[in-house]
């Protein structure tokens, strides 16, 4: 058994990463750390995993230490520093927060106001998207996984982009996301009664997940893609639907377009294309590690529309980085993610 | 006092006409009734009017007969011979249903499955949203209510088609209503854990909607306007958000687009043009008949992104309709409908 | 027109009696006042109100300057000294706070921590639940407005007890609330997605509304009467249910108990007694100044179930001190209030 | 491996059993059926399992013939029929429903309307709670899931009514459940506008788990205990909170209580007693098999004071259903129910 240990532990990223290691066949958790609840057990925090986990939270270096594998959930502009020292120490790390995420340090800098400290990493770092980047991750010892709308987008468009079948000046994605993707800290915004009974597009088109989207979908049409994303604060706990559209360049029919996303997925075991006429749901796949998506046509505009969900917490954060983990390490890919989503 | 009835009244729009014509100035409810319900005292099926309104629910010729205004909010297909008992005996009638909505009998016959009985009626009978039609809508004996989605569209393009700033071949819709949209009938995607801690499109590009805000954009910008309009289900109560996309033709900057809307909506109590930088939010007009509307410049791209939410039952539905009279009957246009928002 | 101000217009009891006042046929809003967002609109706080009232927040003084009636929805501690102010200025002041309900000055010290600094004033005040005692709130200067959970109990019990029906050391009180019974300010309890699909009891046997509901109960019964009481958070935004259990003394039928509450509550407009059978839901009372009172016996142990709904910031707070402020004012004791629950 | 069969499988608490069980390390899903949906794949009923289970619907008599346990999650009245065929096969037959829960055939006439067709399998069938009966469990064949209800309230009250520490005159069980303890079948309660945002009792003192519920305490105690039970529909999809108050004979100290409840449930997994001050919430059940308990008192009253959650369709159906199994079969007793509540 490895060991496994999470920087940044009682975050809602942290926390649901302890919850799927703790049932994982090749792993255990070595070591856990809070900067805000050092020294408490995580039980007095997440009364949800009394008598399961009531080991207390250390420091970060702790968790490095007693570790072979460190995820950290932290804050962006805090990971680098934990890089440094994981890949000093020989240790495979895992970045949930946006260090890793971008190519470019010009969109680091434009989009976080933050600079590459180790410009050396970045260039080594792995952008993390399993099912488009498998073989780049097996050899990864730094990894940026990727966001959570990204992730609905990429997976999405892929087939798409990759056979050029739409017009990249087309793209528009309208998303919702369900509050635990604003995190465990306190904001008017996500108030009970500010939050509940309401519905909201924010940050409209100025996102900080914008440029992820575009660097994932101008390497896969291999031109600068530029597109318009709207995100949506979406009353429910989990979950997020992208609902993308596009001019498709060519007259295909949907079978046509179902066939090529299923050829494009077809050994993708967390990517499941939904059977001609049924849509994607956010409840499908919650709690579970699957994207679902389903293909649309307008025919009286030429339009795709591409439904893509996710939970934002599991094949958006904890579990897409369980994925990365066993990729990386050598185990099934699977391994701790055959979770099935409940039917309500 | 005149007197108002209300076909269909036990139905979510019927009931929500009820409710608010019971604080109206110059009307009172003369008859009611309700298909399923004859007999029954409307606060049995709804007791929340227990002791406000327990009248009995009658037939719908004893509410034609009591009324001199008669609101219908019945199945589509049903209203026609309503609309044409009301003409003949000199009543005002506002269809809440579809069936006086599409100018073209090809439209309701393609997207309806109906036909036209009475063709005469429906070349009098007035589409009403009243912030474009008011003049038509005070002449009016046959009044077709805007459908929900429609309204929320109509409003929030209108000013820029009319100065064709955008180009309509670009439009997207991408609407999330409440779940009272869906009606009172019982349905596996209504039921409350189906419908709860979930999120999804739904007809998707093929709404019946659709031809409705056609008909209206194509009047405002004078030529044949083609949309994708993507509906989806909102786990709330009460409420529609339409995020909508276009692509501005000129150059224009944000201040001058919320300057053209204030122009605009000058002298329409019901529009409120947030003030740059906010967001229209489901929540700030619940219960209200406003319609609240924000611009927001998509730079990179040069899309125009407006939000615009009402109240799915009020500015929606029952409100309006109110709207409606007021204005064919002379009464002041916002009579009974100083509904306040409540904050939570 | 008086002029009726408000001291900490920005909290949720605060807000709510800013819209209700805003259509109250007596009264007009003269001044309010926020130590949190001095020199803003409350619009801008609360975006449901743009365009009806974007008048700025003031200071406290300024309000007790400009009004002749001063409603006061502050933490306790801090309306003693405003009520002082008031009295000497001969103007009405309403707290909707806990300094004025508690007749001993040792319940307050036990359970708020706090003392009387002006015993004149205490003696003075009424605690106005106006079912009750409403020829003391007609002449009353400083008023104490009865806290939400006590509203539902005394009403609920006040015909049994009067009557000497049930046994008051059988009384146990299981109540839940809305989520904006906590109040604006953020806590990881009501973060949405703490708060929401969670359900839980609070201050097990020690909240603070304890002392307020023995303290009417015992004035009801003419003797010491101790009870349990549980409240419980709810995933609702609006309302409070109150399920109370006490051992009948005699063997009443539920018709004599329905029938004696009818007689009780016989001119009291805002108490709905259920017809036998119903069972009362927080549903039909929201946004209105109802309690809906259902009655039930369980016949194998003799004990009256007693199901008492309000809506918490209605009459449970701001509807209740605008009732209060009618009867101490000579307005209708329903101005203002005639507010019809939407049934959805 | 042993093959399991569901006879009901697209119920609320099959289609669990279903998702449970297709994790189970000593068990496979040799069948499934459904009345409504034969010859369907469940994956088109329950679109969550798609890619997972895509198997067809069967009959109820090709369950039986399949596997060598069977589940049968049907409407009361329909169990009996099949626990005799499967008793004749040498099966295991777990019942979900009602029918092999109550001891007394009297009972289940007065409050089922129905009889006992074959007495001698009701005189062998066993009342299943593990923590209780895990002795006789153990060699049954025939076997009675407990309801949700009766759990919470067994659980809660064992340690207390064993030591005759809590006077049985005086217990009262306020419970509230999520809506999926109403099943999966449409009605007008389940109907998401009326039942979000929305609060109620329901079957006051009349509720058909009442019999089951005395029938364990009366057990538990050695003489016939008599209780009032007052469920609430709670708008979640998942949970069981009951808050159940009974007067405490003696003068324990909350210590003694909760040392009391540790060790009665020293060597029960399943059962979680929170630490002192700390209090059960259904959010830290969900998903899971667990029973937290959280115990306090009301020193002004002598109250205890219960608080006690599960899932109700894990601890409260589905799982319970396994764990039984995995009893009466000599499977680990925690095999597949190593289920981690999520944090939200």
């Amino acid at each position: 058994m490895k060991k496994a240990g999470i920087i940044g532990a009682t975050g809602y990223a942290g926390v649901e990463l302890v919850r799927l290691l703790l049932s994982h066949p090749d792993v255990e958790i070595g070591a856990i750390s809070s900067v805000s609840f050092e020294g408490k057990s995580i039980s007095e925090i997440y009364p949800n995993l009394l008598d399961i986990l009531d080991t207390a939270l250390l420091t970060e270096q702790e968790v490095i230490d007693r570790c072979d594998i460190i995820f950290a959930a932290v804050p962006h502009g805090l990971s680098q520093e934990l890089a440094r020292k994981c890949k000093t120490g020989g240790k495979l790390f895992i970045d949930l927060g946006a260090d890793f995420r971008l190519y470019e340090e010009a969109d680091y800098k434009q989009w976080y106001k933050g600079e590459y400290v180790y410009p050396e990493l970045h260039r080594e770092a792995v952008y993390a998207l399993p099912e488009l980047y498998e073989e780049k991750i097996a050899s990864a010892k730094v990894i940026g996984n990727p966001g959570c709308y990204p992730t609905t987008v990429a997976l999405g468009l892929a087939p798409m982009l990759k056979k050029k079948a739409i017009d990249p000046d087309t793209i528009i994605i309208d998303s919702k996301s369900g509050v635990t993707g604003a995190g465990r800290g306190l904001t008017q915004n996500t108030h009970y009664p500010d939050c509940n009974e309401a519905f909201s597009p924010y940050k409209i088109a100025e996102h900080r997940h914008t440029p992820e989207i575009e660097q994932t979908l101008s390497d896969l049409y291999g031109e600068k893609v530029t597109v318009t994303f709207v995100p949506h604060l979406l009353p429910v706990n989990r979950g997020i639907e992208s609902t993308i559209y596009a001019k498709l360049v060519e007259n295909f029919s949907i079978e046509e377009i179902l066939e090529s996303y299923k050829a494009f997925y077809k050994d993708k075991k967390f990517v499941r294309i939904l059977p001609r006429g049924q849509i994607a749901n956010i409840k499908n796949v919650r709690c579970s590690n699957y994207c679902d998506i389903s293909l649309h046509l307008d025919a009286r505009t030429r339009r795709l529309i591409v439904v893509s969900c996710i939970d934002n917490m599991v094949k958006g954060a904890a579990g897409q980085a369980i994925q990365n983990m066993n990729i990386a390490m050598g185990f099934a890919q699977d391994a701790g993610l055959c979770l099935i989503p409940p039917a309500f």
